[in-house]
């Protein structure tokens, strides 16, 4: 293994199906374009899948949970605990996340990758402990660079499982208190944009404790700046180890021709990551929803996303992109199962 | 049956259900707030069926579908005949709405009002032939008053039998080629507009078209403003009988406190009617999307709906509503399956 795996070449999705699929929609018994954004969905599947009939039943969800240094300056509204407490919470049922993987009959795996509060064993949870959480960003390096490939390396394994499996959509979700904090710190330094720019209450902070928290992204970026070069080394310095296994996961996907589907504002971050380490990645990742986070628009900007749902969510833990699959599900069922035109005897329209 | 029974009284959302939704959102295991337009739902679901449990499983889509004589004015992309065509092919299965009405296991029924083409008998379809379709309301008023009250009650009649089955949530689609005409017709003169303030593409006109379609508008306004003094007027001079049958069937749902999925710019225009006839009937529509053709984001501002979707799709038929469905589904799970903060042992925030 190229040890920046992460810059391997990434599959291509297949013109020849896409094609295909756009004569597929021509023919269907709607007028052209009716199913708005849903008809490019649906030859981007029929694409990504190389397959005249997409579909999306076999589908995982895996959660990875971290803690974040930065929390120390005050950034979450919620107590640092909180990260291996919802941990515990998604396994045994009870989380948002729980209930619609089940709902959605997904695989969903929880990955602790590297918590602050001791969680022990706890059934469904793999412990990869890579630290005990972050440094904190403000003060120093996030993560050195080895606790950043191994926490990459984690969301690459759990992709290439999920894959040898037959998994036909991946949906990467995060839990950590603090993680808007790093991920927007990272998204501001991706974007050369300062933290009033993306920066948002994450979980809830108020108004106060906003402009507190943009005042610490700030200070992490000018302290970070002078030893960054590159998007691996902002990962590094400001990210977080859910952040580093979501890029892994990603772009690992994308080597594998497996479909993404991308959650919120830590998610986009992420993607952007990965999008700027590896930027043919980019052609395997739907995107599910717009959510409250201000700077969610400017990321899916940036990534030249169309989000499905726009609902003001900003919950995290992969639950925005399963709120999108029931869509994505029935646009392959649409696309598979209407009839033509001809078969169905129906004129078609003038336009 | 009071001859004008639209008026009649409308049933009361459970005011104390939706307080105890409200409590039960508070305690689940989330930020407050973080699952945006959901929330609200998850209450609203709550207070319409007064349950602590709301639920949406059975679900019955019923599409109404009837012709109009304003085609003759060259306002539709399709000719006339699509109309019993596509009747036929959702009776066959092959539609879009078909296709998403098996995948929700929704009770589906089919409804022909007044077709201008003989279709036959087909299984699933129940003939009503009120007319042959509307009169040409650029011309002549599109429906006598007994014309409109029977259409009304036809879909107040499909509405009393889902009821007494059981349906949960109750979708009206509609077909009828000229029905986004009659539908912006109807939305200017209750709303006070032009028509090239709500005027669109419908199925598929080019912009010569839209221009034809407004003119034609304009000129039935004119033709009919003297005559119209109250909106089941202008619901019989320039509506359509699928249209006044979705009127019919949201009010009266609205009396028997059944909840309502409307789908799009035609269901909203009905809608908008319908609430001008008994305004509280309002209370019991949820509505599903946001649609491409532009006049809707009008209706839907007239109606103060926060539509669910936002995907630019202008097909009918209720395919809309029923893209929305698992949504309403999940909404109502994660409201009843979710963990509180105290069962799961997880410490709240400080917002």
């Amino acid at each position: 293994m190229n040890t920046r795996w992460w810059q391997n070449k990434v599959a291509q999705p297949s013109e020849a199906h896409a094609e295909r699929a756009r004569l597929q929609q021509a023919q269907l018994t709607k007028p052209a374009g009716s199913l708005g954004q849903l008809e490019a969905l649906a030859v981007q599947l029929a694409a990504m899948q190389a397959s005249e009939q997409p579909r999306l039943e076999r589908l995982t969800i895996a959660i990875f949970a971290a803690d974040h240094g930065v929390v120390a300056e005050g950034v979450s509204a919620y107590p640092q605990a909180v990260t291996a407490q919802m941990l515990a919470n998604f396994a045994q049922g009870g989380a948002a996340i729980s209930v619609l993987a089940q709902d959605l009959h997904a695989d969903m795996q929880l990955h602790a990758l590297g918590l602050a509060t001791p969680l022990g064993d706890l059934a469904g949870v793999r412990h990869w402990q890579i630290a005990p959480g972050t440094a904190n960003l403000r003060r120093q390096q996030a993560m050195t660079p080895e606790q950043c490939i191994r926490a990459m390396a984690a969301g690459r394994e759990v992709v290439l499982q999920a894959a040898g499996r037959g998994c036909e959509l991946f949906i990467g979700g995060e839990m950590g208190i603090g993680n808007t904090t790093a991920a927007c710190a990272l998204a501001c330094a991706l974007l050369d944009q300062p933290a009033k720019a993306l920066v948002g209450p994450g979980t809830g902070l108020n108004a106060k404790g906003v402009v507190h928290k943009a005042a610490v992204i700030d200070q992490a970026l000018a302290l970070h700046r002078p030893a960054c070069n590159e998007p691996f080394d902002w990962l590094c310095h400001v990210g977080g180890l859910e952040l580093a296994a979501l890029v892994g996961a990603y772009i690992s996907a994308a080597q594998l021709a497996l479909p993404v589907l991308v959650d919120g504002y830590i998610a986009s971050a992420a993607a952007l990551c990965a999008a700027r380490l590896n930027p043919s990645s980019r052609d395997w990742w739907l995107f599910s929803h717009q959510g409250a986070e201000p700077g969610h628009a400017a990321l899916l900007a940036a990534l030249q996303a169309e989000p499905l749902l726009h609902l003001g969510l900003r919950l995290g833990e992969g639950s925005g992109a399963a709120l999108a699959v029931p869509l994505l599900r029935q646009t392959c069922l649409l696309h598979n199962r209407m009839a033509s035109f001809a078969s169905a005897g129906v004129a078609r329209g003038l336009a």
